[in-house]
């Protein structure tokens, strides 16, 4: 055995314990006996304790200095195990413990405040919880820039810098989209009616089946918030309903349909490896934005969703090109999860200023409401009628993820990328979608980037796939051409 | 902190990390996808890796050696420590490796040759499991009864020669009493008709909470075998439906119920600590067997429920004490989970004396059908028609559980001796059974046996609920009134 093979056994195990706990997660959301949360936490506690002790064990640094990779895939393990081990090497036990103790009594804070429309209530252990980060991100950043050691852990080589130029690019153009498409005589019409629970989660199973999502590896449950969990041979992923919005149920599966299509096309040979799993938290969004978008709301696909749907419930009270624009139409909104493909990263983007303020220690956690209230008014043309529609929202900063946010929107970017080049090999992408089949697209996916799961860096896996450098200009052109159509720009 | 308080806090994390692993095991049984056997089969391998080394930690063996217990608690949580300590330190780690890896196939074999009919397959494996169980039996008996060795694992403080003892004062009664029962004039009718799955899960749901079971701290879903998992605050059961036998669905519902009763049971203050969970397998089979039979097959108890799959199903063809006889009758059969109260213990003997014979070596397993076989008829007075029916019917011996079966019978002694006390503290039990509550008989096991846990060892924690040491007295002589009365002998 090698110091490369001793390792990477070691490191096996780890990956499936990391699994472990993972599942339960999945289990607390979907299955967990609700007096049963108190109990769970200590289970919780106990296998993350035993995360960390393997993550920052003596026995990986000695293996990581003798290791020698014999091919361009122990690189990439040798990479990733070695920025885990620095990482957690960088951070006292005592912080991290502080951390894990902290976020999850902020986390019921927040929701309480939320539920309560109380900013007041989660500001002083929202400025514990920035407090900590910062001292986190300090401890990570070795001198260099906080934000950035921060981002790291979601999107690694990504910098404010390079987000910032990003939205830049952004900002001017969705603006002016927006303008136009809300200003527009033609706006299209909105979906009303009652949709009963079992006729949308028959028709999320046929959606999931038609992305891809590999039922043998899988299952769907219902959970308050829909999400994807596990990597490997079991990605199980939840989806939820509402009677007036079946849309919700529908492209909340899709998106992700699009996380665990991604985590079970990764190539088998790195079950259970590092690089057996998703690369980052934008090239993951890019997967779940281009599945739920660029996909699951074409002319195409929207076609066959308007016939499956009046199968399904009679009658939707509109033709199937009215369905197109109810199920793209932008609207006046204060929610991220709820907004259109033209908005969104607008909301992206107030967030990653204003938490590079909080983590700068430019912005106070107290004052956060005021700011976010102007900013989302300045943004948006209306004033934040609540806490619960304005900074309470997401539950992200609570839990001490900063540097997440701007994810969101680095993976619509690259599922622009994405989009772009895989038009151009599949000339025959509509005919498909209009049939129900993205599989043509979905296969290209998993081909040119899904199967190659962590192997390369986040932005060198979108080059690789698309042949070219990331730009935010695809995705741009997408929703222009969109966006026109619709609206009759 | 002084030594004892850091061997607690260290066991309960390791308590913690084994109701993962438990956990696990339900999932794999009722939610996994089928497809993620394997990458499950890494997942647990490395938490019982985690959990083996935590249990032979040397640490856990120093802080052993001078922890000072405060009170009687104390001394039994680190009786209990020290139990399973020092039979992980007499293992060796090679030899437990290798036991894990040879049941883990031997089970697959085993299935395969129960659907084939095919003992000759089995065998080879089934001696290697022999071998591997008599070497560990060896090494943990330390010079003395291998055999006792073993079942120390299931029920401390029991030996071959007092099992032996209480199966020679069964057996006389029991087989007087199945051939008068057989030979009376007077027998119960066999219900038949087909009962629809979701009636016979409501009536179960029903019958679960009537037998108190905490479905704020549980679920219940469908599995091919019914089980129960998980101890404190999570505690899940399972069962499964057959639409010709609905009794097959309530009594092994029942029954789980009885054992997951007893984990919720246990005083809160011993959660996630060894007293915090049943003492052993036969006090626990005494919790289900006497939920599933003296009670919930008691004449009052079958009153409240004929009415009740009368209200779900219609006429049932008898009346309600032809119900209560249908419910209890004896019938001719192979199978021991599917045996009736008399017949039960009979199935249970015939395996403890051939499991002796395999691990005393006297008897090789390729001889073992045959033994079977010869024994069957001998005991039941029928030959064994196929091998499922025979020495294939049960997967114990296959995963290595040598010393498990006797813990059945065992269970029904206590639960008798735990019946005869109750009725006496309980004069009006049989007017809440006909109101179809159990709930006196059912709190009266929670104050008096379940609550204690570990506390005590298995006998004593009977004698403890009773006021006098176990024996089989009370059972015969329950039976023998139960059955005379259904067969007018």
């Amino acid at each position: 055995m090698t110091a490369y093979d001793d390792l990477m056994s070691f490191q096996r195990e780890t990956e499936a314990l990391g699994q472990i706990a993972g599942r339960l997660m999945w289990d607390q959301e979907t299955m967990m006996p609700p007096g049963a949360a108190e109990q769970r936490g200590e289970e919780m506690a106990a296998i993350e304790h035993v995360l960390h002790a393997r993550r920052t064990d003596p026995r990986v640094g000695d293996w990581l200095a003798t290791a020698e990779p014999a091919d361009a895939l122990a690189e990439a393990q040798l990479r990733l195990i070695r920025r885990r081990y620095e990482r957690s090497a960088r951070v006292p036990a005592r912080l991290a413990a502080e951390i894990a103790r902290v976020t999850s009594v902020a986390q019921g804070k927040w929701a309480a405040a939320r539920a309560a429309e109380d900013v007041a209530a989660f500001a002083p252990v929202l400025a514990q919880v920035v407090a900590l980060r910062r001292e986190e991100g300090a401890a990570l950043a070795d001198g260099g820039d906080v934000y950035d050691a921060l981002l790291e852990d979601y999107e690694p080589g990504a910098t404010a810098q390079s987000l910032a130029a990003m939205f830049d690019g952004l900002r001017p153009r969705l603006v002016a989209l927006r303008d136009r498409c809300l200003g527009a005589e033609a706006q299209p019409p909105t979906l009303t009616g009652e949709f009963g629970e079992a006729a949308q989660l028959d028709i999320a199973r046929e959606l999931a089946a038609a992305f891809g999502y590999d039922f043998h590896h899988g299952r769907i449950d219902k959970a308050v918030h829909p999400f994807s969990s596990g990597s490997g041979t079991d990605v199980r992923i939840t989806t939820r309903t509402s009677a007036a919005d079946p849309f919700n149920c529908f492209y909340s599966t899709i998106h992700e349909v699009g996380h665990a299509a991604y985590e079970q096309g990764v190539d088998d040979a790195y079950l259970l490896t590092p690089v057996g799993q998703g690369v980052s938290m934008g090239v993951h969004e890019s997967q779940s934005r281009i599945y739920e978008n660029q996909l699951g709301r074409s002319r195409g696909f929207t076609h066959w969703l308007h016939g499956r749907m009046v199968q399904f419930f009679g009658d939707l009270g509109m033709d199937e090109p009215a369905f197109y624009g109810a199920v793209n139409r932008l609207h006046r909104g204060y929610i991220r999860t709820e907004a259109d493909e033209v908005q969104y990263n607008l909301h992206v983007m107030l967030r990653f200023d204003l938490e590079r303020e909080l983590i700068a220690g430019r912005l106070a956690p107290e004052d956060l409401e005021e700011a976010w209230n102007a900013r989302f008014a300045a943004d948006f043309g209306y004033p934040v009628d609540k806490p619960s529609n304005g900074c309470l929202q997401d539950v992200h900063w609570s839990v001490g993820l900063f540097g997440y946010f701007p994810t969101y929107s680095l993976g619509n970017v690259y599922a622009g990328c994405l989009h772009a080049a895989m038009r151009r090999d599949l000339p025959d992408l509509d005919a498909a979608l209009e049939r129900g089949d993205p599989s043509p697209a979905t296969h290209w996916l998993r081909d040119n980037l899904q199967c190659h799961g962590g192997l390369r860096s986040p932005r060198d896996t979108i080059a690789h796939a698309t042949g070219a450098a990331p730009s935010e200009a695809p995705l741009l052109d997408y929703l222009d051409d969109k966006f026109a159509a619709i609206y009759r720009l």
